[in-house]
């Protein structure tokens, strides 16, 4: 396949010299290769503005990172060869982490498939695609997974947020296979359900992996309560760490029966409490009931999208942080986690930090938590590092 | 036990009230209340400049930070009783957290007792007191520990580099029961020893148990360097996990011995290869012998140890990680950490990503270690906040 070249303006190559691979479309030389030229998708051969070659990238004409890079080599092309390729390399990265088949196979950037996320559910592989690079090898991608795994099931969740700025449409589809409504995994030894078809995202956040397993070392006999909960990730590994008690609170009644599911299948439903509503009201209530917990984990939806949203988002994390506090008992632990990329780590510090002054308290973070093995950093890419989680033991003054 | 009283200039109380506890010595409001009537170690009442009270402080009138809070509460001084109520709180963390009685057991500020170390091997407390203040109850800090836990022996090593600034000699004693060369202790279910007596610091440095453990999952079968390995630490922790043979380097011929000693007792002195020498220069013919391993740990003594060693130290750590991965095969397993609190945890991800990209590899950091649980973070308190380690593999480009 002989492909079209992308140059790039002077001095354009040094970010990505340094490692990273996504392509701005400000830095085009549009005089000698116009954007408007390529087709969403379209594989280019990108050259430095001396004509040094880059490697080879897929473009969108439409959107701000208008092309990323797939190879560094020239003779390769993302196509069904390269996808198997890619999905061995990432496959042997997660059997050296992990006992059963349940993870994130592909993170993206990453794992060098940008616009590609998989997440595996033992043999029933969830597929979400975000760009319109990643879309056109759609059959070569369900093709490398049936090379490398054959898999009992396929899934295309392909109705994330990006795919509207990409110029693509939603869809979800079982394309190979027949998938349950819920879905069967493991997590910390802990068997689970996930809503894969209806549910967030893929169906399940493996990224809290190592997050949840710091907190079930502080669950035994304990009262727990588990905000914005979903389908019981925490609530539920909890309870099977032995939890005398977790209250899961939720917006959305069916993610509530989903965690009740949970518990069942961990003989762990007499020990549940679901709670339909909105996180800090639902606080505000328990404070005014004086109820008391041991453990409060504080896992909230991204409240920072963008930039922009930092300040008021901030203010919210700040804000169920401190209704969180307010519920601990004398010398419980509090597990504080953000999923924004645009809440840094020592902001979440700093929340934790001002209320335990404002309600006179002592706080002590025994472990900074961050996603698991099978979400790897890109070095070059900061934006690939967005998750946090913090064990805190919240004393009295004195 | 009435005390005098310390004032402070207008708007220094922000930061101390805002959660931080130590006070400078440009804080002082020396017309008023001067430093110099202090003696070393004396226990002040620590008052806003509008005479609003901060709680009790001891200081040293010869130091940059001239005091530290130990309770915002009037009615506390630093004596036995408030040691046994400290001790108390720090243990119950600790057995929370670990099942052998093998962790540090006190790490001042963030136990809310500044200038006090206290690392527990099963019944041996090894004691580490770096300022006047705290030096002053060392009688106290005896009793306590015989009030809480009846020690077999406990060892005051009170040889670190603060202590001259704080005017006091070094000293180390038994002062209390006695004490093997080397004593045993347990970390990550391996059985270890450690130089209590002569060693570096208290001996062994339990900070880097998680890291450890997260290295040890990629050891079974494999070929690993274990770069300024002290007494092995990590090596014998990989040899404990099935590494095949383990090569640890290091400066100091008795820390070698030792090392060598804990690879005895886990039954691995046949996988164990001791290289005594400069990390740098062992590296280098490594390289030229063309040796591979399948994973290097670089865990260098802190090469910045001031601010202004920044750029020099930077270039340090630079120089040992690429060395380390030219010495890593196809796919090896690098593990990076830091102990200095002066290197940024980005700056060390950005080490990495240059080194990757130097060498022409991909790295993917799918690990980020922080200290362990014995040695919390006081979130107003930056410094307590020393340590990271990522696990780094590293792949060919394409």
């Amino acid at each position: 396949m002989s492909l079209k070249t992308l140059l790039l303006n002077q001095g354009a190559e040094r970010r990505l010299r340094a490692g990273h691979i996504w392509i701005y479309s400000n830095e085009v030389d549009n005089k000698r290769s116009p954007l408007k030229q390529f087709e969403p998708g379209e594989q280019v051969l990108v050259e430095a503005s001396n004509g040094k070659s880059l490697g080879v990238a897929y473009v969108n004409p439409n959107t701000l990172i208008c092309g990323r890079i797939i190879s560094r080599s020239t003779k390769y092309r993302l196509d069904r060869s390269l996808l198997v390729h890619r999905l061995n390399i990432a496959l042997s990265l997660r059997e050296a982490c992990f006992d059963k088949p349940c993870y994130r196979l592909v993170y993206g950037d990453s794992d060098g498939l940008p616009g590609l996320v998989i997440d595996r559910f033992y043999d029933v592989f969830v597929v979400q695609i975000s760009t319109a690079g990643m879309e056109t090898v759609v059959e070569d991608i369900v093709s490398a997974l049936n090379k490398v795994f054959m898999p009992e099931a396929i899934v295309l969740r392909c109705d994330g947020k990006m795919r509207a700025t990409e110029g693509m449409e939603s869809y979800i589809e079982v394309v190979q296979g027949s998938v349950d409504e819920l879905c069967p995994l493991e997590e910390n030894g802990v068997s689970l359900l996930a809503p894969v078809l209806t549910g967030q995202k893929t169906g399940w956040f493996y990224d809290h992996r190592n997050n949840r397993a710091a907190m079930q070392r502080h669950c035994d006999g304990k009262r727990v309560l588990d905000l914005f909960s979903y389908v019981g990730g925490w609530g539920v590994q909890a309870l099977a760490a032995g939890a005398s008690e977790v209250t899961c609170v939720d917006a959305s009644e069916t993610a509530l029966e989903v965690a009740l599911e949970n518990a069942r299948i961990n003989a762990a439903e007499d020990r549940f409490i679901g709670l339909q509503g909105d996180a800090f009201d639902t606080c505000k209530a328990l404070i005014q009931e004086k109820e008391k917990f041991d453990v409060v984990v504080v896992d909230p939806p991204a409240f920072i999208q963008r930039r922009k949203d930092i300040k008021n988002g901030e203010r919210a994390y700040a804000r169920i942080n401190n209704l969180a506090m307010r519920l601990l008992d004398k010398g419980g632990i509090l597990v504080s986690a953000s999923c924004s990329m645009h809440l840094q780590r020592e902001r979440l510090v700093d929340i934790i930090r001002s209320n335990a002054r404002e309600l006179d308290r002592s706080a002590q973070i025994f472990d900074q938590g961050h996603q698991g093995a099978d979400h790897p950093v890109h070095p070059a890419i900061p934006e690939t590092d967005y998750l946090k989680s913090f064990c805190v033991r919240v004393l009295p003054n004195n």
